[in-house]
């Protein structure tokens, strides 16, 4: 069990570190300044959980009051701009830690949700907005339309590993844990999976043949 | 009495709808992918009762526990991507709808904020909220400048409307359900009138001639 | 002590005056209608209190419950659409104001959030948002890449002023008006000079040539 905690904690700082990379690595590429660039990497980091814990009356959000976040999206932040040819090297790992956090988030900010509301949908919807919400945040921060909504099964294995764990905790199929580690394991290689062999959610075909475009 | 609440369920239900509806259209015309539609679709339905719930400290938000909304949402998805076409044909009732949705929520959400907060103000904005804060969402998560702030008597209409029942309340001048009645059908009217006669509020001329463009 | 509060208010009022001018500028000149000028208006001046007392569960925020707030910030709206050309002329005075508010929203929201959470880095963190996230808001709104994020020393100003109410307040240091007056001289001057003599964070240069451009 302690194991088991041990390698929770590795994989929370872990998506925490890949997420706030990638916040970073954005920023830098839109030219912001040094201040811009830890806020938007803490923002992908830590945006999801806290807009979970404000929806569930968890405050302050953890996000907020837990000093390892931060440090973690600081730390994230310093080696992006210190090391961003290193940063771009590490391309691979990045998506595996990525890809970790994505589901580690789904999972556990799920169950905080499920523990907070005992409500099912909101359990599952809250611990999907747990994994992207940060991402949805960089890219509107960063004006363009979320990444996550145009391609990609992203959002959705964040979805399906909320909900095995909602859904496994409802009807009680089996200790926590176990389930902890059957969604974190699913969601996880259906991501690295979806990556590797290219699946994509549908894009409807637009009823007209040119794309509106708005102002 | 019971059939006004059967009303009220067929006005929730129908705003629900439309406003689905416009977020799922609004979405497949960007080209995102079927989760991104479903998403901005339920956005619109419930993200401004979210964020008045959150502000109201009712948390779970509504929007996220309530399984008609999500349902209703993931229906006029559903809709959209299928029968394009015929949606765009629909037109006419999608707009009738949209005008009883954003009624119906500037009402219900004012009275609900003020039920939770006895605070005269933040009832009148947060009902405003309610009614365009998921369009609001909508056109952020889109990249564009929400439509709301640019023309037409949409929010103001939602604004009086709220209003109506906050101001009606705190001076207990008719039974509550006749305030409710009173306020949809102000909103509802102007909402409709200001469509079919191009009412819009006045926009300032720039002293400058030309309109600065930022980045 | 009266003299104290009495000062403070009119910081507060002066404050809220500036970031709503900021707002209602920034909108007038997008060619958003009057609806949306004082909408924006009130955004800049009170959305980063809302977000802070959402997040420490102060609820309703006062942004929405006080009415001074919203008086203010429509007041600020009336004189930028009827007096656009003299609000121009006032822009030396509106950036004084502007650095007052945005000094006097970082100390007293940091400490609001100290009292509320007993979190060193949630209360400045939240200090920080009181005093710049109105203005993030805006700059979404109106579809543009947050100011703060690419260049001057402002956000980083507020989060000095936070840290130094909070931080005080957590040793002990001093009696909490001198904090407060200390953290406001020095988060005022150093924005001030700032603008003054130009001093900028540094921006990271990318390490690709061209900027990658997104969609």
């Amino acid at each position: 069990m302690e194991k088991l905690s041990s390698l929770f904690l590795f994989f929370e700082l872990a998506g925490t570190f890949a997420f706030a990379i990638s916040g970073a690595t954005a920023a830098k590429q839109r030219g912001l300044d040094v201040f811009g660039i830890c806020a938007i990497a803490f923002t992908v980091a830590c945006g999801g959980g806290i807009i979970r814990d404000v929806c569930i009356g968890a405050v302050p959000p953890a996000g907020l009051s837990v000093w390892y976040y931060l440090v973690t999206s600081l730390l994230a932040s310093a080696v992006t701009i210190s090391m961003y040819s290193w940063v771009k090297r590490i391309d691979h790992p990045v998506i595996l830690f990525d890809a970790l956090g994505l589901s580690f988030f789904a999972v556990t900010g799920a169950d905080k949700a499920y523990v907070y509301t005992a409500n099912v949908e909101a359990a599952i919807l809250l611990g999907t907005t747990t994994a992207v919400g940060g991402g949805v945040l960089r890219d509107v921060l960063l004006n363009r339309v979320p990444i996550i909504l145009k391609r990609e099964i992203y959002a959705s294995a964040a979805l399906l590993g909320s909900s095995i764990v909602v859904i496994g905790s409802y009807f009680s199929v089996l200790p926590i844990s176990y389930l902890f580690l059957l969604a974190l394991i699913i969601c996880f290689l259906l991501r690295i999976f979806s990556l590797r062999y290219h699946w994509n959610l549908p894009v409807p075909l637009a009823g007209d043949q040119k794309k509106k475009t708005e102002e």
